[in-house]
């Protein structure tokens, strides 16, 4: 569970790091990213989590997003993980750029080949918190995510299935309905088969129809020129209405004009830190 | 002179654009990034220019640097050109990463074989601000400059020469004597010959010591952590005895921890867009 620092660059304060490590649940080694406020030399400092969308690694949202700035305000420890598992030489995993690297889509793969490594969700919910306890001055009892695209997918999953492990959730342009969309049904007929009952297990709005824990505050942003809307790969729509049946606040803000991209992301992330930050540090 | 628009991102509610012209000045296709808040899309708005440091093209300070928040608030459009002209055939402009493509230095090159492309002091300084009055609502007296490392040079340089052609300047981590540090050495030696005299016309230091223009208030950021400080490339402090002599006022904050990357850019524009948003909306 050795942890190695690829990188350490001083930000608004604190430190912007990359470490990494090797995954028991993955099978390979992983990279992420975690800023350090200035507050967590001195103290334990709550966790938010970052997923990104399909093709990145941990380095889009450390240099994009312009996440730090408010971390450090807060006292907020952000992590960005990877999207996938890397290098396992899994037959067919470097043939597309919607399946295999960099497109893990944060579920736990059940069919062959990607069963022994395709293990994201896992590894986002139950080993990489339990790394970060071991290594960081993190409050373990105090952790929320968020996440863009398939990361947004992934962040909405993850919290849904998992009710009061995170406080919060919010999410830009997330795929809402994956067993309603091509990226979804290509990805999840892959790692889960043919049974679309499996799919249900990682699908937001099925999710949120059955679930049943503590209160929840959501908070969507999705650019109406973003390409992958028209393309009906997001669904946003399919998402709020299931909400609206379950009685769940969601607040699913059009940004007219913006599109799919980092600067889209940039534009709002201090809105999404904000609304994590009224949960983490209540 | 026709321009084509490359890319274009909604950001901060105005766009984040880059563009194509054929440059007289260079020979050659270029590219500018450039930000138009929403102010320009009523009036015309000052303009900020980013000159970038070795190795970079227009996209490092697009993507990384966070100013467009600022540049939105303030209503200043901010230009990042490209450090470089590209693809000239230049003999051995691509075996070096500090000289040729990606390494202009912000000069006019009077020596064969770099002469007649490496031409960025005369793009920066005449041709670009020309394009940009004839295409975007930019005020042509309210225009100031910044750059990093090499950019820092440039942008001190560019300011120096011409006396009240920008309203203010600030640099992060700027190369600040040229003619005595091994950077400047090799660029100048390729670009301007044996006759240092030659050189002196482009270091900040030497020319501050000649200054007669109006009077002008110099923000210098410096991280203690940067290798190339310790390595002897940059000589802040050369810069600012000049301006004591000079009396001219110059802060150079040296920042505590910071290294030379462009998470120490982004933890400090918004002081650098403040300042020159003192003199540009004057």
């Amino acid at each position: 569970m050795a942890l190695t620092e690829v990188s350490s660059n001083k930000s608004f304060g604190g430190f912007q790091k990359v470490f990494e490590h090797t995954s028991m649940q993955l099978g390979c080694k992983m990279k992420f990213g975690i800023y350090l406020p200035p507050k967590a030399e001195q103290q334990k400092c709550p966790i938010l989590y970052w997923l990104s969308g399909l093709t990145c690694t941990e380095q889009n949202f450390v240099t994009k997003a312009g996440a730090q700035k408010l971390a450090s305000e807060f006292g907020i420890i952000v992590v960005a993980p990877d999207t996938s598992p890397r290098g396992c030489a899994v037959p067919g995993e470097d043939e597309n750029w919607d399946l295999g690297t960099g497109a893990g889509f944060y579920v736990d793969a059940t069919q062959e080949p990607w069963s022994k490594h395709y293990r994201m969700y896992s590894y986002i919910t139950a080993e990489l918190p339990t790394v970060l306890q071991k290594s960081f001055p993190v409050l373990p009892d105090k952790q929320s995510i968020m996440g863009h695209s398939m990361g947004g997918h992934g962040a909405l999953v993850c919290c849904l299935r998992n009710p009061g492990l995170y406080k919060s959730v919010s999410a830009f342009a997330p795929i809402c309905n994956p067993v309603q969309c091509p990226w979804g049904h290509k990805a999840f007929q892959n790692y889960l088969g043919a049974d679309q009952d499996a799919w249900k297990l990682y699908d937001a709005t099925c999710l949120v129809l059955s679930y049943e824990g503590p209160p929840l505050d959501i908070l969507v942003d999705q650019g109406s020129a973003d390409s992958f809307l028209t393309a009906g790969q997001l669904l946003p729509e399919n998402f709020t209405n299931a909400c609206s049946k379950k009685q769940l606040p969601v607040v699913l803000r059009m940004q007219e004009g913006y599109d799919h991209s980092y600067f889209f992301i940039a534009s709002f992330i201090e809105d999404h830190i904000k609304h994590h930050a009224k949960f983490l540090l209540a």
